[in-house]
């Protein structure tokens, strides 16, 4: 009953995605497809090697679900690195951050809803009002049950916290500092990427040269460069010339942790330090207003697609348009297309405006855009769909924040239906199209068949965490928000975080490869934004209670948020800084152990080269020296 | 007749100020007081050599006027460390800016406020009216004459950022760094302040001891020590060990900046981290509630003063209570007396809080203390009036942010006349007693009577900073919000500040001896408590042209802020480090000049006994070792 009301809302998503299967299925009979399925081992030229799995890979078989649970984490952070390692923790997390709340939610909660009788349920309309009776709108108001949601809103905050402390933060710290102090036996990058912990860049001019450091400068050029990597004989020489303050005027030389060589976004290389705070002010001025502003402008769009404007503006479609089957398609799917269409422009934007905002790495771009697109996603799918259920008109009371609760409580749990099919048309979707790659697919097809490009030109892409974890983490936001209102959303996060673990798993050791590191710098987001899904979800249970009459539950949850924010503040101190740089007994260690490493002149002789401008770089090298802005790895970039 | 409506409210503070002179006219007949007016010199032993001056020191003449005049900037540096400089600076900005304000307030905005007829003047209640038709209540609602005053917000607020930046910051931040690079010829301390930038805390066990660093450990205990001081060879090498992260647990190992032995705090000298983190947490809260309920709990105290309710408490009190006069001053002055005993006690409690915040240095707790009083001040002094001229249960208001302004330009301008007579009645009062230091006085003739101690025990006092920068930054801030509303109030200000600066440069190089330096610290307060006071003035100023009938203007506004905001951003980052922490350059600079020098020897093994805690000194040069608390300077502490 419940599964019919959501699969008619489905139904245009799911008849989607069985054409992914159709076109897969198609596609799949040239052999050429292959490289879109596992460019990566087409890549590391594996696949001949290993002529047996050839078979298996080609028919759709399960055999990839077992093959990417077997894979170890050890065989992960060689493959993908410790950003991949963090995505398959945020996935781990999710799964037992769920699994706890789904037992609370469905087998005490739902049953204690459904008991209720507040709302009279309409059997003609059942489909449609059913739903409602699994959600916290049908316990009596006033019912001392409600007591078990308040209880229920401190045993998950505790256990969501327990498990970020101790189950990720921990182990994570622990995969990070394994990574600090021990070498990785086999690299992507050889000796590069292994020993590049030493390569730091030194902004401005630095006058104040220390023994053992000097100074690598553009030898083509005879004038003074603004900006230039030093590089360092050990590891705490390089950390200790990041940490203090080279200047007296803490702007005039600037001194940043030098990204790896194929990292390296050269436009904001040189820069001045106040043009880079100018730039960061506008990039946060811009997206703000496009995060902000984004719904109104999709609106106006969809305006202009009501069929009499269409006709108006566009006489000829008048004929096409008494059409009723295209009215029909048009009036009831164009502007949810739309509404799809600017959405998956958004990362790609998001990333554009942090590309303009100073960074010189691509890692810390994507990083940055991760964030950005989190609090799109958080604004224009959470809260504009709460307000727009309420009233969109009241907008204005965030300048009223005592009825912030208030307002969130009528909004959130009438929504709860549209967010449960929303985890399965946009969530489990995604994860098909995801499997399947179609975009990568067809591009590849469209390329063979109009650019006649070499075989082994491929294109192995690296995982868009710009994108993908901000809607991870939209899910986990539903679900904690959604874990005392509406239970019901449980099962179905469940089985999108389960699905989610196994396909991103053997996209990870298959499909992706990554092209720069963040060095689990993804997971600090994922902890705040857990954190902001939690404060959320005592917000509205303090509103909850309000409206169910029962003020002392209302103002007991008060200190859960305190205390929640009061961890996180200790997590900030225990945590944030592993992420941030490496710690003097680390470095010292491992510059001990390096010291009579004969590899290391040859290593230190090898530095003077690894950092080049694509513009300073011989001619027979580089294919896009057209300007000094063409960044390093632009050939290689999809 | 605007200054009689002033003196009237006035006049008990100028009763109480005249009883100043009386008192000390009579003291000052035995020679004894010398010790209060210059207690300074007297320690220094320079009186008995230059008996010229003292019959000049013991007649009430104006010569200190001209003596505290002709010192230079360096001899009130010498004499009074950088935290006597920045004091005098926040004397010689605040002239600066409210010279430049009085000339913009009093001849162009206040005969703009005085031609105008909002006002309907009751010329039977002239001398409280009068007041109000200077201000900008009494300019006609929509006026175009309120862009002058628009302009004028503008200006100003261009003024203040200017003389903010280029007179203050960078002349301090050149006396910040001149006292970096330059070593000061004559000190108190000798050889140790001179070179105490060497040292350095070291929290917590450090096992990754570098070649130039040993650990100083207390001899008498066997067991291991949670905390210790260490020593470095170099200051640069003191300066890695600050600021590189030590142990891969960032809250394991901990490392500060050692302060000066004679500035060490010792209670929580070798507290956790995470005990250190609880108290700071606990610290907070309590003085956010007693900064918020302060003015409740006052009122309670206050009602219990009425008439009736005392005579119901105490009935033996009936019969005095029918006297006129006694029930005159009871209900007149009583209430009022209460505030100010309370208000005085403020300041201690503020300390007393801030010691147990986990600081391990008398300065940091008097500057964190200076922080407290100073918001503790605006909100009880300004806010509360202000909020209590309008309806004192509009607190709630701080909940719907958008009424703010609306509620603060009709509240504001309304307290003009009360802030101007507490300009000079708490303001002039003040530096009056500041400089008869009748206190001190009282307190030593008392000692004197009952204790009979020896004579060259005397009390020279340092700076009560805490206490003096937040009246000092009160009044700008007084100045800044009323510059536009009621410009009467600026020729009353400059003359408190024209008076402040020379009594205080007085007191600064004849009565006060530093005893601990912040190093400038207490400037990042004065530039925050300026910026929040320019902001407060453009919400007030929103308000105001918006019940003007101007919403224009008041939309026009909205600009301000947010460049006043962006530019204390640049600010931050341009200077606030430049007070944090030395520069790599400086730092090597010196170690190389020092590095042949033969007194470092000599120096270094001085350094060993440097830091003692008193429980651990040997029983002859202890006076105070009855617990492990007990601070180092307890005996010379006021």
């Amino acid at each position: 009953m419940i599964l019919s009301a959501l699969l008619t809302s489905v139904g245009i998503n799911l008849g989607l995605c069985f054409l992914f299967f159709t076109l897969y299925s198609i596609l799949r009979k040239q052999p050429s497809n292959l490289r879109v399925y596992a460019p990566r081992l087409v890549a590391e030229r594996k696949l001949k090697q290993n002529t047996d799995f050839n078979l298996e890979r080609l028919l759709p078989s399960a055999g990839w679900v077992k093959r990417a649970w077997q894979q170890s984490e050890e065989d992960l952070l060689e493959k993908s690195g410790l950003d991949g390692v963090v995505f398959m923790r945020l996935f781990t997390f999710s799964l037992k951050v769920f699994s706890v709340a789904a037992i609370i939610g469905v087998f005490i909660l739902l049953p204690i809803n459904f008991l209720g009788n507040q709302l009279l349920i309409d059997f003609s309309d059942l489909p449609n009002k059913s739903l409602d009776s699994f959600s916290i709108s049908n316990v009596n108001n006033g019912s001392n049950r409600l007591w078990i949601h308040f209880c229920a809103a401190y045993v998950f905050t505790g256990a969501v916290c327990y498990l970020l402390y101790n189950d990720n933060a921990e182990k994570l710290y622990g995969a990070v500092d394994q990574l600090k102090s021990e070498e990785r036996s086999s690299q992507r990058l050889g000796l590069f990427s292994n020993k590049d912990r030493h390569l730091r860049t030194l902004e401005k001019k630095l006058e104040v040269t220390e023994d053992n450091m000097r100074m690598e400068q553009s030898s083509l050029h005879e004038k003074e460069v603004p900006a230039a990597f030093v590089s360092f004989k050990s590891r705490y020489g390089a950390a200790i010339a990041i940490h203090i303050q080279q200047g007296v005027n803490p702007i005039e030389w600037v001194t940043e942790q030098a990204p790896e060589p194929d990292d390296v976004y050269w436009p904001f290389f040189s820069a001045s330090y106040f043009r880079i705070w100018i730039c960061k002010l506008v990039v946060y001025v811009a997206s703000a207003v496009l995060t902000v502003l984004f719904l109104f402008f999709v609106l106006i769009v969809q305006g202009l697609t009501h069929l009499e404007q269409l006709e108006s503006y566009l006489p000829f479609l008048k004929s096409i348009l008494t059409i009723a089957f295209v009215s029909q398609v048009i009036t009831g799917y164009l502007p949810s297309l739309i509404l799809q269409l600017f959405l998956s422009f958004v990362p790609p934007i998001m990333k554009m405006l942090s590309s303009i905002q100073g960074y010189i790495s691509m890692s810390a771009i994507q990083k940055s855009a991760c964030n950005k697109v989190l609090w799109f996603t958080i604004w224009n799918i959470f809260f504009a769909n709460v307000l727009s259920g309420t009233a969109l008109t009241q907008v204005s009371v965030f300048f009223e924040p005592k009825k912030i609760p208030e307002l969130l409580a009528r909004g959130v749990p009438a929504q709860a239906s549209f967010f449960i099919s929303y985890v399965v048309t946009s969530g489990w979707t995604s994860l098909s199209s995801e499997l399947f790659q179609l975009v990568t697919l067809i591009w590849n097809f469209l390329r063979r068949i109009f650019a006649k490009e070499e075989a082994d030109d491929l294109i192995i892409s690296s995982v868009p965490y710009e994108s993908e974890i901000p809607r991870i983490l939209f899910f986990v936001l539903l679900g904690i928000t959604y874990f005392i209102l509406a239970p019901l959303i449980l099962p179905f996060l469940l089985v999108y975080f389960c699905m989610g673990y196994l396909i991103y798993r053997n996209q990870l050791l298959n499909v992706y490869a990554p092209k720069h590191e963040t060095n689990g710098k993804f997971w600090p987001i994922v902890h705040n934004s857990t954190i902001f899904s939690l404060v959320l979800m005592h917000i509205i249970a303090i509103g909850i209670f309000g409206l169910k009459d029962l003020p002392l539950a209302s103002s007991l949850i008060i200190p859960l948020p305190i205390l929640t924010l009061l961890f996180n503040e200790y997590c900030r101190k225990r945590f944030l800084p592993i992420f941030q740089a490496y710690a003097a007994e680390c470095l010292i260690k491992k510059d001990r152990e390096e010291q009579n490493d004969p590899r290391m002149t040859e290593f230190l002789d090898k530095l003077i080269v690894a950092y080049q401008d694509p513009a300073l770089k011989p001619s027979q090298y580089s294919r896009n020296t057209d300007s000094q802005t063409s960044p390093l790895l632009q050939s290689t970039e999809i």
